[in-house]
């Protein structure tokens, strides 16, 4: 097992009808600013009870909708002048993961005082160590489970065509309600995609090579069969409670640091499909589905071990050599996600063997040249990943 | 799965060396107060190394040495003394359980001012609801891993022949370095203490009846397989880092509020413990190992179903019937026990049939008389319970 540092000071507060809880977790005389997306949260009532909640205490409340998908720097600067304008104390985010990023990276902007104008440097605080003195502290309500922003102190913003990574300590949620039943009305391809994305966060931390730390891999075992059992299931049946709750709470644990506690990481899936995000607009969940065949398929010699374990552990594959199990686990992951009603075709979507280079030259604009837990998956690999993935 | 709150703040520096960071993590002109057990942390160096690095900025540092094991009331409102008399702003706990119980009760005391003169009701934090406004900073450095004391915010304490629980948001150490190297030196005797402290710690929160909770059954249920895995193994080669960094950190998950959170609970077999503790001197561990499996015996019936789930996924056992495969889990933990060369036989630490009832006593005593995760464990049975395990 790896040296590793562990912290996370996010209060969950987990359950049917906790949302009754918020007048208790948000500071009185607070000035309150309600982050939002797009309709659905006014559509299905939440909003409404979250303000109804807030205003049983004397508070300031001001709302900003409008938060989008993959949330854009510019929207998001909407929101921090707003919190300059009326001396916002506290940030709530009500939705899903972009939402929750978006907040963070609101929080640091306010607090950041001597980034003014400049803000744009803070979305690189992923990248260039910036460290902050304070944040605005922020309570999040969750209506989408994915992301594990909810419970963690990163956020992925867009900043013109690029996807960057702002990550913080500052900006650990205080407190997140995590209510099944407000995820009941989310479309079927939202749910779909939480799934994938749990599924492939808990990879990116296990599929790697062994380093014999068996909390961390039982644990990511344990997620992955969970995904494998109650995906189609909460899909199909979604007021379903335990299994929408299984799934909510499972993709909190797949990305709050503690599976990867010790473990080396590998975020490539993730990069290589922020660029397919970032150039065609495909869905983040759909470009992980998209990548992490053909990049096992690829990369099999160095994930060779720990993917036999996964076939083992999780799949059951008990025949075989290491490279067939191995092999034999990547079409199960396939069809899993295929079960799901989620295309692993980058043709299905479009896409054309011509326009691969413009991809791979995001990847190599965003420094992203020597990624994966070992260092050497170049642009030349992830050329090879993008065409075997057409 | 049931409704939850989680919320555990305490920053974990964990691996190999890492107690070389204590002197970033300690506040700078703090009063330390340094508290440990016996000689061993003196014996091996690791006390050295703790005032060195303490001594690498400017700080005043005093230490209590003799937290016995099951520390005394008595002893630790010596070192309540001592926080007084010298102003302390810090404790740092040094040891195992006990070292770490004490320090959380000494925080509480020193800090309860309201509370002078009258400290032994605090011991019964964990009963009464008393509610604190502050309690003293704690760090600790762990030199025995067991009871998770080092990540969550609960005690035990001995007052008189009682084991009273304490438990109080404000003791979660603000952080704890975990590292496995300082375990070396244990005794095998209490490594096999550890085993069975984390074994038992999932159990209680695992061996209840199903509420569909599977991010918590999976966890626990790999928590279980690494202590059947590693249990003799880490006993028999005490130097072996993995196998070591595994105890210790499966040690720490399994009582820190992650694998109970939603799910029903049942800390009998600690309750039951306790008192034979109190009554005959057995070390903590070893009283669980006895309660186990004749309580499991004579409550088949409520912890059936579980039972099963447990038979299937940790000991494979796929033959039988639901009760067939309950008792042959039962018998397969019993052996497991014995192989650590703990004998689960109460008659085997000198105890006879007509000390039972002075046992029960206790229970009724401290109003342990409808406990479990039915509440319907009376004195009666926990008797039975007691003679079975004769």
């Amino acid at each position: 097992m790896n040296n590793f540092t562990f912290y996370n000071p996010t209060k969950i507060i987990f359950g049917k009808g906790e949302l009754k809880k918020l007048d208790s977790l948000v500071p009185k005389n607070a000035r309150v600013l309600v982050l939002y997306g797009g309709g659905s949260v006014k559509k299905f009532g939440t909003l409404d009870t979250v303000l109804e909640e807030l205003k049983k205490s004397k508070r300031d409340i001001f709302e900003f909708s409008g938060i989008e998908p993959n949330p854009k720097f510019e929207t998001l600067m909407k929101a921090v002048e707003i919190c300059r304008k009326e001396n916002i104390t506290f940030l709530l985010a009500v939705g899903g993961g972009s939402v929750m990023d978006g907040t963070k990276f609101v929080s640091i902007a306010v607090s950041a005082t001597e980034f003014v104008g400049r803000e744009k440097e803070l979305v690189y605080t992923g990248h260039n160590g910036i460290t902050l003195k304070s944040a605005l502290p922020i309570g999040t309500i969750v209506t989408l489970p994915a992301t594990g922003s909810e419970m963690n102190s990163g956020g992925v913003i867009t900043l013109g065509k690029d996807k960057l990574a702002i990550s913080n300590p500052l900006t650990f949620p205080l407190f997140s309600i995590l209510d099944p039943t407000l995820t009941y009305t989310l479309p079927s391809t939202q749910v779909a995609n939480g799934i994938i994305d749990t599924f492939i966060h808990t990879i990116e931390q296990y599929v790697t090579y062994p380093v014999h730390a068996t909390f961390q891999d039982r644990t990511s075992e344990g997620i992955l069969k969970t995904m494998i059992e109650i995906g189609k299931e909460t899909i199909d049946n979604p007021t379903n409670y335990d299994l929408r709750a299984n799934l909510v709470w499972n993709s909190s644990m797949a990305l709050n640091g503690l599976i990867g506690a010790g473990v080396p990481q590998d975020w490539s899936i993730h990069l290589l499909g922020h660029e397919l995000t970032a150039v065609f607009g495909i869905d983040h969940a759909k470009t992980l589905a998209i990548v992490l065949p053909s990049l096992w398929r690829v990369r099999i010699k160095e994930k060779e071990a720990k993917l036999a374990q996964y076939a083992q552990r999780v799949w059951h594959i008990t025949e075989g050599t290491t490279r067939e199990k191995a092999l034999k686990a990547i079409q199960k992951t396939e069809e899993f996600f295929n079960s799901l009603g989620i295309s692993t075709k980058l043709s299905d979507y479009g896409v054309t063997e011509h326009q691969i280079n413009e991809v791979v030259q995001g990847l190599i604009r965003h420094n992203f040249t020597n990624i994966s837990e070992t260092g050497d998956l170049t642009p030349e690999v992830a050329k090879e990943i993008y065409l075997k993935s057409l």
